[in-house]
């Protein structure tokens, strides 16, 4: 069986997303070991993860910097996370793998994500990114190009394109690493964007990619029968915040989008993994998860989490 | 034949080193038309590349904004340039394959070299790095660990390790794509250091490794046969300088050694690259080269550059 997980930010930055080298580091190293021990079940796995706190920092270091060094586009600083996150990962991974006795390569793939450049995203963006700032300096960047919007008290935010993720570029190249017995990483922070031009040619592009979304296409193109992603809870939650609150256990594709289209899950937080998980299963994969890093290997084997599968 | 192109920092920039993004992708662009030359002629090719501007660039980052956001160490550092150049490589090397009618797959593999973390540079750190500071800029970083010398004039400027590369950590997964067919790109800036501790356990360390000579370990380690130094002219030059300054062209190694100890070749530019080539074929290599990106293809093919080959 093989098995993607997607790695939450939580699961990348210390307590409350704070994201210090050695919190990073840490928070990694922690997530290893529950990977490694899904390894050690006798799973073939395959990982990617999300990149925002890491993100979040490399624009303010651009913002503070820019009048020295040229600031670099957003599908740059998605690049560099995959750098960092992914050489941390294997440091780890092998770490966690070798005190259990495991012997297997890791790797990561630098992976690039196509997105359409007509994506409605473009021309209205409206995903939050970076710090807020004052509005005066918001309105110096939007002369640059960049969307600010007025988020009230807090100050103002840079918004962005979160296109849909159409196909992952470099999947080939992890699915041959992953055939040869590798535990690969790829596409973290959902791939760098990139758009194909009328010419045929290959372009970064401003933008960010949810990185479940992209997972869900990633997961078919390796080969993965099961898609998990990994997050702070053990389970969706129906009724969230109602008297009702219920967390959801095994569950069809059909009775989920049922519970999707009555609103139970907020559109910024467990929507997306909700959404992810839906395409995966009803895009033929075998099941998808929802649960805590706590729980990964029983939610893989169908004992723990939010498990989508056909009745 | 299999060949690896180690591409100069001069490759990824642009005029006297300037690297804004557009800069760096144009550089690329016009680098990686080279390259596809090189695959259209038949000849299978890796490539890895160095990242001094773009490292150079993240430290004034790190610096400028480390009141707001923590700093991220060198090792970081390596592993973002890996990202950034890494993908620019493949949609570059993407459009000049597709314009050329070759169809071959591409990838950028996450690279760690492994290096002695008893190597001398540790204790006494000699190769420069970053910008130049004042005195006291300088005394107050290296109250937090770092170590800066006093340059003179123009100010003081950070010194870290230059440890010799010992171990292409990720050369198997470089290897498994390569045999694939595809053509990959790693040990960027001749790869993240790593050093591994006496429980065996990897940790990325501060350091920088020579491109260069990273090249020369990884070339044998996925086995290519010639190993080509594209730097910003067409010969290494003996007596450089000097009246009696002549190209260098087909040479033994034993013929190199023998100038590179009488002294022509400086430490700090040419030295590095001549000394990688000599191991290479030292070690077992066909034959290496040196020469401008321009005449890469020339170069394998024994017709242009400094070529080192035994007699």
């Amino acid at each position: 069986m093989r098995v993607l997980i997607a790695l939450g930010g939580n699961a990348m930055t210390g307590p409350g997303g704070s994201a210090t080298p050695e919190e990073q580091d840490q928070a990694i190293a922690v997530a290893m070991e529950h990977v490694a021990d899904l390894v050690a079940s006798g799973v073939d796995v395959a990982l990617t993860h999300g990149n925002g706190p890491q993100v979040g920092n490399l624009l303010v270091k651009n913002e503070l910097s820019a009048h020295v060094v040229p600031p670099v586009p957003l599908d740059w600083c998605g690049a560099q996370t995959q750098g960092t996150i992914g050489f941390l990962i294997l440091d780890s991974l092998d770490r966690a793998l070798a005190a259990r006795g495991v012997s297997r390569p890791v790797a990561t793939v630098v992976t690039r994500t196509l997105v359409d450049k007509d994506d409605p995203g473009f021309t209205k963006p409206t995903k939050p990114i970076g710090r807020y700032l004052p509005e005066a300096d918001a309105r110096a960047l939007s002369q640059h190009g960049q969307t600010w919007e007025d988020r009230g008290e807090q100050g103002w935010r840079r918004v962005v394109a979160s296109p849909q993720p159409l196909e992952i570029l470099d999947a080939g190249a992890i699915e041959v690493l992953a055939a040869a017995g590798y535990i690969v990483v790829g596409s973290g922070g959902g791939g760098i964007p990139v758009v194909r031009h009328d010419d045929g040619s290959l372009h970064g592009v401003e933008a960010v990619i949810d990185k479940d979304l992209a997972a869900a296409i990633l997961a078919p193109a390796i080969g993965a029968d099961v898609l998990v992603i990994a997050t702070d809870v053990e389970n969706a939650i129906a009724g969230y915040g109602t008297a009702e609150a219920a967390p959801i256990g095994r569950v069809t594709p059909a009775e989920l989008r049922r519970l999707q289209k009555d609103g139970h899950f907020a559109s910024g937080s467990m929507g997306p993994k909700v959404e992810a998980a839906l395409r995966f299963v009803e895009g033929g994969g075998a099941r998808s998860a929802i649960t805590s890093l706590q729980r990964i290997t029983d939610a893989v084997h169908g004992r723990a989490g939010t498990v989508i599968e056909n009745p």
